[in-house]
């Protein structure tokens, strides 16, 4: 309720869609309106009679659009019914929700109490049905993402489409698997960046390309002289500002290309098409691109929101064990951050080599929608997305202490996971992250070799280092995260040495 | 009228100053409503009464702020009476006043012809008058702009601030002489990016600064490896995201400078200083930053608005003849793009060299309002924008074929106009362009060395080249810029080769 059903019903009918607005299906069915009804039939015997005329619409429907009440799902034979319906759940908050349909005296919401209580029962129950989910925006935006829902009709079985909206654009997020080559966001020309390993893996799939341009793999594709050579070539190459970038890779690339797209005649659209775990379930959302200088990771840079992002969890079964671990890093982080359900499904999960393909897939869209519910809160930086930096200011600065050669990205941040979960006194939690990154394999201890010193001096050059000094995510239960935080030096060299130990 | 006026002098009311509204003292003095006094008075008895109340309250006001009607200005006693004040004002097409008002009924604008007619015969009064033009935006604008606008106080006399509005921001533009050093837009620490040249002659003015990063002067300092030396230099320096860059200097300080600004660290503010006709005319404003590829100028960039410009026209005086000449070919694009009363302005300047830094202010404030207003348009290039182009198409084109060293770019751009115009079929007017650009000293044709062919070719590659071809901006005559025209290459090449002629 207030989610904006009768609006999105209507653009679909703009769209040439024949349309069924089940409240008024109900209301014609039992001759009186809704209310009337839940008052003479009582809840459980209004549910029982639109569970009948629900069931047998969405049994017998075909091709058109219909608005379900919020409450119908709670029928089994609904739900058994959806099965072969395209399920779109226009996701909006309970505030949101509350504030436009406060006064229109709804039955089982009449205060903001009762609100939250359905919201609470329902939106497990949504979130497990939907095939789309549309995040709220103004009035077009069912509109806007109408032919990406669309699309969902010819893709396989259990692909999922998030809608994601932010300030600076919107775009449609799918994950699901073998993607690759059935579905493109955009028209125009595409020319792919990509590196030499996942180029001769997926390259092909993404075909019609104009150009594919390859960087070696790893994070020292990440700097200016890079970005200058691929976006060389892509001049060569005869791009135009009507064409766009397809960023096929994993996080480096993501950052590389969509650099290279923002930059390119001051900027181009880039779809992000992530093979690997970071790039799947963080790195591919919410528009950071850039390069690193020797001073520092991600130093040069600018905020690029993708025109798509297609993740395809196949890709991922190509990745060695270790880059899956190190991936894996990011899952873990996204759980502590989100808390709930997504973190009960992080620890039930076990080690990220073992996890089916399909609980792959639910992973990575919630960890997709919670990036992209924190981004479109703080798409700058400014506050709520600074969270996302959970563990990454001593996983950047062991990594700039170790050139970024002696651990993959994800390695360093679960051992910056850990040193942040020391500083919030989060002795527990600590020892349970410590064993997910034991079953994963992952380092636990900092390598003897490495200078302490070294990584203490990274972590004040941090980037986001304030006038006030170097600031903190602290987590002391996961779901309740605080950044900004600024932490006395001392603590922060102990965190450190206990990395040693 | 229609402009905001009671809004405004609330946010000023706000600030804490004092404020008198003129129609509400008339109202009072006269005992009657306005509409019932012009009814009674007629127009001309009502003006000899506002002049009388009008030009003893300005004569003897003194700290506060006082609205205007719009017709007061037509009196001479208040326009001299407003010598000793500082003039805002609220700038806003006839269009949009007349959205607001219609249905108000304003004894002098029952209609929107009678709108314009209005704001023809008061706008040139209003320009004459003004020391700060605010452009129109949401209610809120003067309250963002007051501090600039109570700045002006202590400013030198003939100082003008512009309140420039776009999609992605808005900011204070002054101009004036004898500037620097008297005023910053911004709180927050200072990094100076900035050429030898210019180094030395005015970055003392803008201290404290935290850091100085020269360049050498030139286009060839427009690269991303020089991009990637400013930004080491500035990371070293420890600039923050909370700090900002000072771009000192011409059109390539400022494009590397913003272009370092937007990406370092994804982003900190950057107060455009200009020292060259070029940068104070047209480059500095509306947010295009970018470097050189080999393939074309500017094939790197990004749009980042400054946070203020400080255009002091006493940094002219120290460029050498034949920069200021070049420089002043902008003046004359901006003169034919605009029409009216700046391209008579232009006409009636002469050659650059001679004309004092009175009109040098005049000028170069006219030309950053249309700059500013066709960016408030369209920031993204996508139509009103590419009228700026005007010359350039060509211009850009005998750069790149000459290597960016044999013309300045300026002087390319001069002969581009001279080809746009001979595209245009504008024989008498390229005849009288042609005559501008002699009495400047400017090349007026080609070299017998530069090869045509690469000419030819460079333009094949024009950045702003769609699917359709390359486009050029033609122009029959002043104030009518046509963009996005597609011209016969046959066509094109005979204007390249009169320009050998």
């Amino acid at each position: 309720m207030g989610a904006g059903k009768t609006t999105a019903l209507r653009a679909v009918a703009d769209a040439g869609l024949e349309t069924t607005e089940v409240d008024e299906l109900m209301e014609a069915e039992l001759g009186m309106p809704i209310r009337r009804a839940f008052e003479e039939l009582g809840e459980e015997g209004f549910r029982a009679r639109e569970a009948e005329v629900v069931g047998e619409l969405l049994e017998r429907a075909d091709g058109g659009a219909i608005a379900l009440g919020g409450g119908s799902v709670l029928s089994e034979r609904v739900r058994a019914a959806l099965a072969r319906h395209v399920v779109v759940w226009l996701e909006v908050s309970a505030e949101d929700a509350w504030r436009r349909i406060e006064g229109t005296q709804r039955p089982l919401a009449r205060t903001f109490e009762d609100v939250q209580r359905l919201f609470a029962v329902r939106e497990p129950v949504y979130e497990e049905l939907a095939d789309a989910i549309v995040m709220a925006a103004d009035t077009g935006v069912v509109s806007r993402a109408l032919p990406a829902i669309l699309a969902l009709r010819e893709l396989p079985a259990g692909t999922s489409l998030l809608w994601a909206v932010s300030d600076s654009g919107e775009y449609p997020v799918m994950v699901g698997e073998k993607l690759l080559g059935r579905w493109w966001p955009l028209d125009g020309r595409r020319f792919c960046v990509t590196d030499t390993d996942v180029a001769g893996l997926y390259a092909e799939r993404l075909e019609p390309l104009e150009a594919r341009v390859e960087v070696e793999p790893g994070e020292q594709a990440k700097t200016l002289a890079e970005a200058e050579r691929v976006l060389r070539e892509l001049t060569e190459a005869g791009m135009l500002r009507s064409d766009h970038v397809a960023a096929l890779g994993g996080g480096v690339v993501g950052d590389l290309a969509g650099f290279c797209a923002h930059t390119y005649q001051r900027g181009v659209p880039v779809v992000q098409v992530p093979t690997t775990v970071v790039a799947q379930v963080d790195s591919a959302y919410g528009g950071k691109t850039g390069v690193d200088l020797p001073q520092g990771k991600n130093y040069v840079g600018a905020y690029h929101q993708p025109a798509g992002v297609l993740a395809d969890v196949a890709t991922l079964r190509s990745l060695p064990g270790e880059e899956l671990a190190a991936g894996w890093v990011e899952v873990v982080k996204t759980g502590l951050l989100a808390g709930g359900r997504l973190w009960d499904e992080v620890l039930a999960a076990g080690p990220p080599a073992g996890v089916p393909d399909e609980e792959r897939r639910r992973i990575v869209l919630a960890c997709a929608r919670f990036k992209c519910a924190v981004v479109a809160a703080d798409e700058r930086d400014s506050g709520a997305r600074q969270t996302l930096n959970l563990g990454h200011t001593v996983g950047h600065a062991i990594e700039a202490a170790t050139g970024y050669r002696r651990y993959r990205h994800g390695e360093a941040v679960g051992l910056g996971l850990l040193a942040a979960l020391s500083l919030s006194d989060a002795g527990e939690l600590r020892a349970t992250v410590r064993g997910l990154l034991a079953d994963a394999g992952l380092p636990l201890v900092l390598d003897g070799s490495v200078d302490p010193d070294a990584v203490l001096a990274s972590i004040q050059r941090d980037k986001k280092r304030t006038a006030a000094g170097v600031t903190f995510v602290l987590l002391a239960e996961p779901g309740a995260p605080r950044p900004g935080q600024i932490v006395d030096p001392d603590r922060v060299e102990r965190a450190v040495r206990e990395l040693y130990e």
